[in-house]
């Protein structure tokens, strides 16, 4: 089964999902997935996570149209990414490039080719006009090399690895999700080697310095304490059992994060 | 047509519930279907209202994932109850139960066969790591009882009754949808035995009395006046015509409420 | 490939629009496609400008269900409505009609013949009992004139035109998405016609005089800034590079919007 996805940062209101979705419909019967729309408009990294997350968990052959972007209708370009195994379609600033990493073996290709766009492209909206017919021609079977030549030029981006020095690890806050979970940047691992379940870590967030214990499951605190788990996505997040980390402390997006580990 | 729908309380912001059908995706074809994924977060009693009134529009061998989960990753038993039309997959927290009880002859299988679960499970997303490749796999027509052993013991949950006593019915409301219409636990029927098409009824609802009128449809009564209707989930609800009852009585979830039958 | 999509004001909480996705599924293995559920509840001219500009992206065939209806379980009819190339379902409310008018050639039918509805039929929820099984149908090739008798009596829509006079063009704004773009009702046609790229055109917004750049993308201003811009739906935008014009402009929905000529 072909599959296309979607990952915007359009929100619910408008039809400019959908007119995408009609566009694809109209080119290849591949099943069409919503990753998210509610991407904080303009957010580049908050997409990237989000895409590097979920790309492990769909099929090969998986083709990924994201559209966060600012830069649209100017000279930025337009990029397929292949991989190992599934494909990546967006606008060249970053947004694709984590999950081009993380799927391994990737190669950028400059969509340059009219053929495959549609016939009437706005200056604001490349998603719809562009990205999402470029999409839906690669899950037909087109070659890469038609879409638009190879190109080693493109903007990266990042995540920022954790620095583990002077009893301590340095990490960033990459995610904050709708239940108030803050993810961070250390990995699972990194955690589990440095943390015992059941021990409180002393964790310095913003201007606040508080303990929280490492725990395998929310349930082994009280519900609405402060529960340090291995989380979902493979990072450590600090939570709060049936409640929002988030909102208890004060956190909407990103920023620093340490753990003492002595 | 293969159906598989899922119903969570995770937001539109992450792209968890997009892992969760990537899993479907990689697992089966069948076709998946959003219920809703904006229940309040570890509301089973909200879930589990809409799951109930959901399943009887839905196409005999459907297969819901319910992913209201506030006790992930403690000893709570993962569930797979087969009905006499529908299967339901999910926490054993309650939230299946009255749309298994509604679809009548319900069997409860304890899911245990790690065969049918992701390779690699989370201790805080069994949705993804074990409800979605269970659903997947019994649209693919698996055996049951392979998933699980049968179990009898299982959380209940039970919508409350009203109770009519001394010229009133003593009702819930149960749920508050995103028009603002209160949903009580009064079926139709009940209201139509007590109430007159066009008569105005008693109502006590928090510290506030007052009368509101029971008709047909919402254009029986002024534009932003209250009415009482039934329900399209097959309750009494409390109105406002073109406005919203949430708003205008200042009720935001469920409560108490009376109505005067003499 | 048939197709149904969905247009509602139901919001994303309840269950309400897979109820309808239950029901079509039960009847037709069309792809089912959301354009949106967040229209503002009751907005009848917000749905018909989403719909409008969401169907030339569909393919000859796709129907349109559309549940904007305040007027339900009243006498207000419901109404099939053929076009050139596509099927709209919904109320007589007029929110069907400038996209009738704009796929052409079209031909409204007054919903009647019970056999395309469901058994039970609720005076509320006529959006899952009436018009989808009736788009289901549609897509299994039932005669038009089997579900109703041809009708020239419909209530109309029609949004304003904008007016050119004494150095000004006089426009509305129709819709303010959500990234708080402000679309006018005038045409990008009509604005490259008056206007010069990289000018500055003079503003009247409410109590507001300011002067915008028209210019050709969002990055030819700084980010922050006011820019005027030929949108994607074809008609002119104020907006804001990386930011909401909505928000800085204090303007939620529509009102008068004109710019000097001179």
């Amino acid at each position: 089964m072909k599959m296309i996805t979607f990952l915007t940062d359009f929100g619910r209101k408008s039809s400019y999902v959908a007119q995408m979705k009609g566009v694809a419909s109209s080119l290849s019967d591949a099943r069409l997935i919503d990753i998210t729309h509610d991407v904080q408009p303009h957010n580049i990294r908050e997409a990237a996570f989000s895409l590097k997350n979920v790309v492990d968990y769909f099929p090969d052959g998986t083709v990924h149209v994201v559209v966060i972007d600012p830069g649209v209708g100017t000279d930025r370009k337009g990029l397929v990414i292949t991989t190992k195994s599934q494909i990546l379609v967006g606008p060249d600033n970053g947004v694709l490039i984590p999950a081009a990493k993380h799927l391994g073996d990737f190669t950028v290709y400059d969509i340059t080719n009219t053929r495959f766009m549609l016939k009437k492209i706005s200056n604001t909206f490349h998603g719809r006009d562009i990205f999402t017919p470029v999409a839906a021609y690669i899950t037909k079977n087109i070659k890469f090399k038609n879409i638009g030549s190879q190109t080693k030029e493109f903007v990266d981006l990042e995540f920022p690895s954790p620095i583990i020095k002077e009893g301590k690890i340095y990490g960033e806050i990459l995610y904050v999700d709708d239940f108030g979970n803050l993810i961070t940047n250390i990995e699972n691992g990194v955690a589990e080697k440095y943390f015992s379940y059941g021990k409180k870590i002393k964790v310095d967030l913003k201007d606040k310095t508080f303990f929280v214990s490492f725990e395998r499951t929310y349930g082994k605190v009280n519900v609405y304490d402060l529960v340090l788990l291995k989380g979902s996505q493979g990072f450590l997040e600090v939570s709060v059992n049936q409640g929002s980390a988030s909102a208890d402390l004060g956190i909407k997006s990103g920023g620093q994060i340490s753990f003492s580990i002595i």
